[in-house]
């Protein structure tokens, strides 16, 4: 991951900088990592499972959900750094002049449209969020049961992404006047929510399941 | 964060080795991530509301949160490769010669201590994370209410720190012959999963209560 100033930092790079008093990185793109983990975590399963014998009628599915689980690592390790861009762009339009009605109108307007664009990025997060869910669904029931650990933590972990990001657009929403907008958004994120919710209830049950036959 | 290697690598480095064929680091490592970016975030939003005129009432009581809230980060940053290790250290006794019953019996005395050596790292994510959410409640509940996504998520990721490592102990704990130590592992493992889920239940309800009223 290269930031800002081109250099390559480490996972504990990371991680400090959210603990910094730098209000971006913050939730927004803690959740996209969450996200980019699940699709990893996803591929992982994926690559203990295809090409053993033992395995080879989900194999075809299987590398399918490889390929896909991938782009989502992809997709969420570009969120993590435009949530963080995003979040900049309302700080900036922010400090846009604000002495005369015409600066303030002005201001209002830009304001409004960096803070649409800061909740475009966690609508994302939560849609790829819900699509790594269903992945991890497929590798907790025919993946490599040695790796049901790592199948069950994808899918708690594209659960986060869903939740987190919900919560950044829920927050940004609040500063948005177009109710328009505000109304379609929330309906869209709680149907996101909701459809996550009801998968990951039945993921841990059948990881819950599978635990306890393996015994 | 440094690994054999000895070589500082990137978040998404830390990402693509998870995504790898090796199993670990994996699902175990990723809950402890998990955790380290819950320490991370409450520590943020202490730092953001420490020294603000406005909650000057919290302000000793966030100092508290601060300083738990990174003391968990390092700590979970410290899981995140003792889980790995772990791994690695069962996977070496399965490698033991068993030729003869001497063998077979030392090699198993050897899997079922490096298993359990597995299972006390995941158990320590475990009661860590659930004092990570404990610390998210407080800043859910006191911190920067400009930061409470940022609150809310560091809880979503301390809940998965839990159940993440909860599914680790449960999977090694299948391996384990000594069913006092099972019995008692699974009955402080459930505990602490029990204990998270309700004080999450709570929380989510109080960011929810918290973005409906700044509408």
């Amino acid at each position: 991951m290269t930031f800002a100033g081109g250099e390559k930092e480490g996972l504990e790079g990371f991680i400090d900088r959210v603990a910094s008093s730098s209000p971006a990185p913050g939730g927004g793109s803690v959740s996209a990592a969450c996200g980019a983990l699940a699709g990893a975590l996803s591929s992982m399963v994926c690559r203990l499972t295809i090409g053993r014998k033992k395995f080879k009628e989900v194999e075809d599915e299987l590398k399918g959900v490889l390929e896909k689980a991938e782009e989502i690592k992809k997709q969420m390790e570009e969120f993590i750094v435009k949530d963080a861009e995003s979040f900049d762009r309302v700080m900036d339009a922010m400090k846009l002049p604000k002495y005369t009605d015409e600066e303030k109108e002005k201001r209002n307007l830009v304001v409004q449209e960096a803070t649409k664009g800061a909740i475009t990025v966690p609508l994302q997060v939560m849609e790829k969020g819900l699509l790594a869910i269903k992945l991890s669904q497929i590798v907790v029931e025919k993946g490599n049961p040695n790796m049901l650990s790592d199948a069950g933590v994808s899918a708690l972990t594209a659960k986060t992404a869903v939740d987190g990001a919900y919560y950044n657009v829920r927050i940004n929403l609040n500063s948005i006047e177009d109710q328009d907008f505000v109304t379609s958004t929330k309906e869209k994120a709680d149907a996101l929510k909701g459809e996550a919710m009801l998968l990951s209830q039945e993921i841990e049950r059948k990881v819950e399941e599978k635990l306890t036959q393996t015994q």
